[in-house]
Order: structure tokens, then sequence, then C-alpha cells
């Protein structure tokens, strides 16, 4: 979903005079295809010497094509789309130390859907979208300035910060709640409730709360593994909040423990 | 919301042939009123002898209500809409001592809305919703059989079952996520990320996750103190359920703990 839409907005926006997708996934590639882009299986038979390179994958995979593709279009300006940023920019790191004149800057568009796949792209995804732009230390700023010109012509909004400080706030705005959301799903699973009752009784504050327990558990784990270090401390912060709530209280602590949860969602919504 | 929005369904199915809305509070009487419904501000002024009296209040307002309501309609079918039973039900029970002609059924309509008052109210609210139907031991079936069948032409789907029943399976699938979305509301308010980066990075996942935090702390604590001792021990269990997802564990067990969430995700989908 990503890497199509970005295809389409960057083709719409007149960034791109050519895309191409590379898509290893036959009914993916044909997916691709009906929407109007052209897709190969083979990294061989893309257009040589791009550009750009806009690689929108899981962030294994980003690490692991990061020296093919300094190798196969050296002069391009590559950039990701990964939702962790310091393990992506360490690969990038490894590889401009063999390859010096690599131009990698790493992106984070903070859009999505929860449906995947081409047939869910949307020209207008990154639209008013918050983008995180991290530039390795040595590529210049020009090259970082020309990534986030592009997300902008996409529609998208950038932000620039260092690797580390993204993800020490996707780890709490991101992945604490993903982590929240499932741990809640995974629980309530866990206690059947009587199943002629379990339509009735897990209604939409129920699904709302768990949404997030719907991505992608293999993709998450991947996110979840490159910034562990940040996302413990915050787990195990958050259980002792729910064991204090849990246990005896002076009267009326809760009305002041929802209360602060409600002025927090209320700043938000500009109310 | 609820109230009004009873007294639209039950006078456009022709359940009510006159429905006339009690309601201390000035402002919320005009609401009342533009919407169609007559509202009287003192009880006293309510039509005298009803066929039925619903009491859609919180619970601490509809227990002190009930002793009265007993007195002035007592040949009244008397039903609630409070989101706990055990309370509300012990409260009728010690009415019924007193007047053991009392007839009381308790009555929990799974459905509302984020906002609330008069204005918000619509005659459809309802439609498919669940409401269960907890029956006070000792009142005639007939009874409990006929607050289902209002709910049922109100458009709600009545389920019975015991007091006991609803508030053990509402701590875990309402009262539960409650708490588990105000923790990580306020959680994340106490834990300042940058402002600028605030609003880009407290995205849908978040927002929809922590949905419920905005919902009324005073309601919401007269909610919880009278389910303490189901809601306590689940959510002493969740805390301890995260602390174990904080700790050290073997690869690929992030993937795993996700996924148990996500297969109760899809199956709740029906995919």
């Amino acid at each position: 979903v990503i890497g199509t839409s970005l295809g389409l907005a960057l083709t719409a926006r007149g960034v791109s005079r050519e895309a191409v997708v590379f898509e290893p996934e036959a009914e993916a590639r044909e997916q691709i295809a009906r929407r109007g882009l052209a897709a190969v299986d083979r990294l061989d038979s893309l257009p040589p010497d791009p550009d750009a390179v806009w690689l929108a994958a899981p962030p294994a995979a980003i690490e692991r094509l990061l020296p093919e593709v300094a190798r196969r279009a050296p002069r391009a300006l590559v950039t990701d789309t990964a939702s962790v940023k310091r393990s992506i920019l360490e690969a990038a790191a490894r590889v401009r130390r063999q390859a010096p004149a690599f131009l990698f800057v790493g992106s984070h568009p903070m859009a999505g859907s929860e449906r995947s796949g081409a047939a869910a792209a949307a020209a207008d995804l990154f639209l008013g979208s918050p983008v995180a732009i991290c530039r390795l230390p040595g590529v210049p700023e020009a090259a970082a300035a020309q990534v986030a010109r592009a997300w902008q012509l996409a529609g998208g909004v950038p932000l620039s910060l260092t690797a580390e400080e993204h993800d020490a706030a996707v780890a709490l705005t991101s992945h604490l709640p993903q982590l929240a959301a499932s741990a809640l799903a995974a629980f309530v699973a866990r206690r059947a409730i009587p199943e002629s009752y379990e339509e009735a009784f897990l209604g939409p504050g129920f699904r709302d709360t768990t949404r997030l327990a719907g991505s992608s558990p293999s993709l998450w784990a991947e996110i979840l593994q490159r910034n562990e270090d940040h996302v413990r401390p915050l787990l195990e912060a958050l259980a002792r909040d729910l064991a204090a709530w849990a246990g005896p209280s002076p009267a009326g602590s809760w009305e002041e423990r929802l209360a602060e949860g409600r002025r927090f969602r209320r700043r938000l919504e500009g109310e």
C-alpha cells in the first residue's frame, strides 16, 4: 500500500518521469499493474542508473537490500519508509563505509491504511501526513532537503529529527499503543466468555481499543525487535501503572485517574 | 442521549402513548423539548400512575431514585439503563422488601454515542444493539418479557442473563478496555514528547486505542466502584501480562504474542 501509493503520488505530482516498482510476488505485481504502474520481478529488470530509489518494505528487507541498492544505483538518492529509523540508518552507515558516495536519507511517512497491498493504494494516501526525515550523519543536508521536498510534493508534511529522537517518540506514541491493543486482545481471547454473549459484549469500545491488534504480527515483530531498548522500559512502566490502578485506593481515585486521561484526550482533540 | 433516544424510539414505535422526561437541568430540558418530548423539572410534575418508568441516569442516581419511584408509581413496570447490574438489582431488592409488589427488571442497552445529551439523541440509537435484561429474583418472568419486548420494539436485541453474569462479562469486555485506554492516555500525558512532535506522532492508531479515555470520569468512577471485585483481578492480570511482555523473551515471541491478539480480532471481524 505504501510503495504503490508513493509511485502513484510521485507520478501524479510530476516528481517522477518514470516510476518502476520491484515486487517479487506475481499477484502483487498484477495489482500494481492494474493501478497503472510498471512492476518488475527482478532487480535486474529495473531501469539502470535511477535518480532515486524508495524502499517501501519491512525493516529487515530494507536492511538486506541496502548494499545491493548501493551497488546497482550508486548515483541514486535512496530513502525508505520503515517505522523504525536507527537500525535502518545503522545499516546504511555500514554501506557508506564501503561506498562513501552512497546517499541515504531515512523517511517514515506516518500515514497508513488498515488495508495492505496495491489494491488499497491511493495517490492521496500521504495528504497531510507527517513524514519523519532522518538524515544519516555525513550525508549532505541538500540530500535530506531533496527527500523532504519530494515527500512534500507527494502531499506529506516533512519533520526533521534524529533517528534516536524518532525511535523514542514512536516507542511511546505508536509501539506502546500497538502492544497495549495486542495484549488486551490476547487477554480477552484467553478468558472465554460464553460465545453467545461475545458479539453482544464486544462492542465498538472494545473494537476501537484493540483495532491495532489486527496489524501484521511478522512486520510488527521486526519493528519491535529493532526498538526494544525504548519499548521495554515503557511497557514495564505501563504495567506498573495498571498494577497500581488495580491495588487498593482511596475513594475517588478512579475518577482522578480517568480525569487525567481525559484531559490529555481533550487537549489532543483541541477541545 | 440514552433517555431521550429511548423516549423518541418508544414513541415512534407506538410503545408509548405519552412519554414525559424528568430532567432537573434547565438546559437539558430545553434540548429534550426541542426533540419533541415533554420534559418536567420535578418528579411531582410527572403524569400520575404511569405504566412504565425508565431510569436513564448514572448508577448512583438510579439507586437513589428507586425508593421514590416505588412510592410514586407503585403499579409501574420499572427498568433502568445502567452499565452495571448487581448494585442496581440489590437496591431494587431492598425496595421490594418494603414494597413486595414493586416490579423492577434491570436493563443495559449496549448502545451509546461518544456524544451525550438530548441533542445527540436518535430514535434509531438502539437499532441492532444488544440489551442485557437482568430479572430481579422474585419478579415474575412476564415482567422481564415485557421489558424485553419494549426494547425489541425500540430496535434492540434483548439477551437474558443474571446480574452476576452481566457484571463479569462487562468487566472483561468494557470496563477493562476503558481502564486500559485511560491508563495509556494518562501514561503518554505524563511523558512529554516535544510539543511540536505531538500532533505528528499521535496518529490514528493512538487516537483509536485511547478513544474511550474521553468518557466521563465521574460516571465511570461510579460504574467501576460498583464492579471492583470483577475489575481489579482482571486489571492485575493484564498488568502481569504486560510486565511479562516487557521481560526478556526468546526470539520470535513478539510475533507469537501479536499473532494471538490478531487471531482473536480476525475471528471477531468474521474474517
